[in-house]
């Protein structure tokens, strides 16, 4: 048995379809985020703009999320020291499960180390409480959710993307004597777009169904206190499972789900992701407490970072680009392929000093290969404008290249 | 369909079998560790020593790991704002990677969240490597592996706790030309005992074999540099992949694996569990790096952590306690009953301030109901001698219910 040979063959696959992915390693700088130094390879340093973080808000610079920081690791030390269940419960983790649980109007939240555990974690742990469960499934779910689907061993039936006459068929299709749950979520990270979480709830009403709903792109950003899009629709009380991250605009790290006291107790006594693993360091638990918290009152935030984005969207309209634009806060630009997707990533990078990752499959599908940018509250009009001309500059440049290619 | 029903009965059964965990609530103080304070459910507080945490050298209250922390948060900020391969990558991440490679002599070093992830997410991508993988996995090999084999969606044979006999049996039945691979942890964690890594590389060498190696209870403790249990017997060489934790001896949270530059990779560019979730934040891996760094050379810590369980566990056997001792530096005490194990644990926390978690299924066998203690060198004399005398007197307690229950 040759191991490497097929290492070598796994990774050439990757080389060959123009996907194989480099790092970028960055440095960011607290205070003058989204500006970073970018580290090169050979150890040099140039500065650089981020322009697709997902800390959305700037929060992961925001005083009052170090400061809550530097006061636990002063009080209590670094790691937990054990899981939940071994000597890893501490006064930082409940609290923050009382803000989340505040936060979604919901009567209880369960931390766990990420929104990916948390998603796979629960979504594989129910078909455990609900035996039979039949799992709907959205097809752009993100890849946590898929993978916490498919290990349920359960059934699972998967639904077009936000088509609500098909996931009507195939609730329509079902016993409807077994149990049922929608998966679903609430902003589309890589297209931006929306659920249509109320007609998708009335589905769920009508056919029996539970509903989850992942809020990882949402929370903190969407809603009069950040408890996402349902919380701004006002249809929390219709979603069962709440999922939500604290890495993205909240600034941190972990993930969660909100629901109801029973459930949130089923699942941390029965899921291996939450029992098996250590929990999250207290200073870390602290400083997204701090953050949720400071978002539940400062409106103006999300204000500006909608501002920024539709601002963004404009310019990027106004010189003719493929903009994927749902009205959200994410601004997809489309290239549709992925040496071309590489290539004008690199490019931006090395000339203009602006850093925005190529997405290519498997975060997308094939053919959809795009720029992602996310505009926020600290990126100024400075930045935009160097955004926008470098963007001018090197798709006139890239549109010859295409035209060359194709001929 | 009556979901509320579903999640009761799902509650009852942990109930009916004496499982149900309540989560103790602690909160450590920062240079007092093992001291710390437990709060309450009804919010009162008392004064606790903490004797079955994973931190077990200490190191959450390093001055050198916390220094680094401090310093990387007001250097970076909070969290890192993205998924390793979306700007989510820094120097603090690529840093800890040098030291762990290093640290086991190997070529490279891969960062996950957790060792959880890092089990869960290799081993069920090793399958996408090598198709046809057949995994050989031990028994009582941690849930984060299992889960990992099982969703490989491969074939798996499961091999009775450290038989050799059972294992080659195993190996000599396959198809020789079917890639295989060897899962097994060098110290048990719940009954702290070793694997006999020798004689299994003999084994997979001779069947041609990769071997994975668990180290998560051993890095940092064992092996002149904290290498772990394979440094210590000069085996990392016939190690292919080793799994290792940053959040137990080393006292911060993440987990990797130490491997080949290519397989290393190849996981980087396949697994869902490393690709789709945010990386570590800066200072966590900041804290871990100089953790690392540091039991590199400090081998005292490490003489006087095994020192400290050399020492309890000849105080408990002096006093006739069913002692599971396989000269590691872990302490389970055998209980064998769920209730009792509970109670136990219940009577040393509020009668004498000791915490120690009662060990039930599924961590646990049933029957093999303990309780499990970790000194470590933060555990002096005085906090040993409360300890043995609190066990000596429940003990007697103890043993005359048993006879009561028995009668
Ligand atoms: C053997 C073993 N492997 C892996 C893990 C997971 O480590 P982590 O806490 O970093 O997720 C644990 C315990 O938590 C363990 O005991
Ligand atoms: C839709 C969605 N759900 C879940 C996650 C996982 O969140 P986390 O980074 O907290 O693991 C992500 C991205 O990382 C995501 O885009």
């Amino acid at each position: 048995m040759n191991y490497e040979a097929s290492i070598d063959a796994a990774l050439q696959r990757l080389h060959d379809e123009g996907r194989y992915r480099t790092f970028i390693d960055i440095e960011r700088r607290r205070g003058a985020y989204p500006h970073a130094v970018w580290r090169r390879p050979d150890g040099t340093e140039r500065p650089v703009t981020v322009w697709c973080g997902n800390d959305y808000l700037g929060m992961g610079q925001h005083p009052v999320v170090l400061a809550a920081m530097h006061d636990a690791l002063d009080a209590t030390g670094a790691g937990s020291g054990g899981t939940r269940n071994i000597s890893g419960t501490t006064v930082h983790h409940k609290r923050l499960e009382a803000e989340l649980a505040d936060l979604h109007r919901k009567e209880a939240a369960l931390l766990f180390t990420s929104a990916y555990i948390a998603n796979d974690a629960t979504l594989s742990t129910l078909p455990k409480l609900f035996p039979g469960l039949v799992i709907y499934s959205d097809s752009l779910n993100h890849a946590s959710m898929i993978e916490g689907v498919r290990r349920n061993g359960g059934a699972k039936r998967i639904f077009r993307h936000n088509d609500l006459d098909h996931l009507r068929e195939l609730l329509a299709a079902e016993d409807p004597a077994l149990p049922k749950l929608i998966a679903f979520e609430s902003v589309y990270s890589m297209d931006g777009d929306f659920a249509p979480i109320a007609a998708i709830c009335d589905l769920a009403q009508e056919f029996g169904a539970l509903t989850y709903l992942d809020e990882v792109h949402a929370v903190g950003m969407y809603g009069p206190r950040g408890g996402g899009v349902a919380e701004r629709d006002g249809l929390t009380g219709r979603i069962d499972i709440i999922n939500g991250t604290l890495a993205k605009a909240y600034g941190v790290m972990g993930g969660y789900i909100a629901s109801s006291a029973k459930l949130c107790d089923a699942i941390r006594s029965y899921a291996p992701g939450f029992i098996f693993t250590t929990s999250l360091p207290p200073a870390v638990a602290a400083g997204a407490a701090a953050s949720v918290r400071h978002l539940k009152t400062d409106r103006d935030l999300r204000d500006r970072h909608q501002t920024a984005a539709r601002t963004l969207k404009m310019r990027l309209k106004g010189m003719g680009l493929p903009l994927i634009d749902h009205g959200s806060h994410i601004v997809p630009v489309h290239v549709g392929n992925p040496v071309h997707c590489k290539k004008l990533s690199d490019l931006l990078l090395d000339d203009y000093g602006i850093y925005v990752q190529p997405i290519n499959f498997p975060t997308v599908p094939r053919g959809t290969e795009r720029l992602r940018f996310t505009p926020s509250p600290v990126h100024g009009p400075l930045e935009t404008e160097k955004l926008i001309r470098a963007m001018d500059a090197l798709w006139s440049h890239c549109a010859l290249n295409r035209a060359e290619q194709s001929a």
